[in-house]
């Protein structure tokens, strides 16, 4: 069940677990964050684009009563990790993992055929910030740059594919960084996903959001809510009550 | 000095007064955090589009060392109550009122020869909300409605308007609604003012934000630094000690 360098972690959430390699890439509190913001209705169907090892799959799995949840992952061997990571839970009847590009992912799902959307895309643009190996051929160091860097898929690529696969009125759910947020919003709207909700989300309550949570709707009018800040912590090492109950530590 | 319904309101910044109609329109607690959240080198040059009676340039006249702060106002006797209130408070040297539409700025001021522009624009879209009196003909009504919805302009006039008056590297700073952010934020980075700063100002530091300022420079490039939120009231009544300082009662 395991490769070198893996191993299972516990997600402390109804038993559930998740194969990890820490030296390729572990998941953080944006895919946790995210899944807590997803609201999705009882039986609907559910993709996240650019999955990896199958988090938001796994913790939508319990957080939601979707009948299926898709995730699709362009790296073989990580897109390996996802699937059994859901054998391991015996997810294996609603969570579907698919190896393939996004840029086409018509060739994988029907067009319009998604209630809801996800994706905890990468944050940096290609071609700014520094790579920690991409160059390199170094197979560890190209999927941790490939979470982090747009290598596999611009912005652009995730919300175009995701406006394809979503039904009108279909729900996108996404999180980013603020310091994006300009060029995101304009992208989604651009391609008809209407930004409707919006979260910022703060490490201390007076202290600059690191994350921006979005929950566009497909073919919606212009109009966004902005939410109250969601603060993360309360002092250091100590969660919020919000925090706290996201992460079941109430 | 004053005209039927008019008083003289303190503005309680260093024997600062102001002209107002409280039956037509009163500045808000916008105008004075948009005032506190410009920042205008000395011997600057600053143009307030829709200057209403003048309360920006009067308070940005305390708040700033700019040399010169104009107000631009379509209304002839709003525009003259603003004239009024600037003699009245001796600052006929630094402040100057004009009378004229936004939608031919070029008509009374030079391209590019401002180094800050502000705006406190009216909020509410066209066609959207009721107004008050707007089709009646009646003088008090009219002005009422201006402030608060787009019958003289719309944003996207008040953002041309901005690009083509600004240096470039000028700052634009205004204030909006939330509701409207992915819109505004959509059309000034289409006029090359791309948003740099934004600041959600929260009524409470658990509620939805109420506004938005905003600190755009022509012909920087993307990115945008959201900052921590600005919380008005700590209680009902109390000022938070930010938004005391900014009022001036620490």
């Amino acid at each position: 069940m395991l490769l070198p360098g893996e191993r299972i972690d516990d997600l402390e959430r109804n038993g559930l677990v998740i194969i990890q390699n820490p030296e390729r890439f572990s998941f953080g509190m944006d895919a946790v964050l995210l899944s807590a913001y997803v609201r999705a209705p009882r039986g609907s169907r559910i993709l996240d684009l650019g999955t990896g090892t199958g988090i938001l799959p796994i913790l939508l799995s319990d957080r939601t009563e979707a009948a299926e949840i898709c995730g699709l992952e362009i790296m073989e061997d990580i897109a390996g990790m996802a699937e059994r990571s859901v054998s391991l839970n015996h997810l294996g009847d609603r969570v579907k993992i698919t190896c393939g590009d996004l840029r086409r992912a018509e060739d994988y799902f029907e067009a319009a055929s998604f209630d809801v959307i996800t994706s905890n895309p990468p944050y940096i643009p290609a071609g700014s910030g520094l790579l920690t190996g991409g160059a390199s051929g170094d197979e560890e160091a190209r999927s941790h740059d490939a979470a982090r860097h747009e290598i596999c898929c611009t912005f652009e690529d995730v919300a175009a594919a995701a406006a394809k696969l979503l039904k009108s009125n279909g729900h996108f759910f996404l999180v980013h960084r603020p310091a994006r947020l300009v060029e995101i919003v304009g992208v989604l709207s651009g391609r008809g996903l209407e930004p409707k909700r919006m979260r910022f989300v703060h490490p201390y309550a007076d202290r600059r959001p690191g994350l921006v949570l979005l929950d566009c709707v497909r073919g919606a009018r212009s109009g966004v809510t902005v939410e109250e800040p969601l603060v993360v912590y309360e002092s250091p090492g100590r969660y919020t009550p919000e925090t706290g109950r996201i992460y079941g530590r109430e």
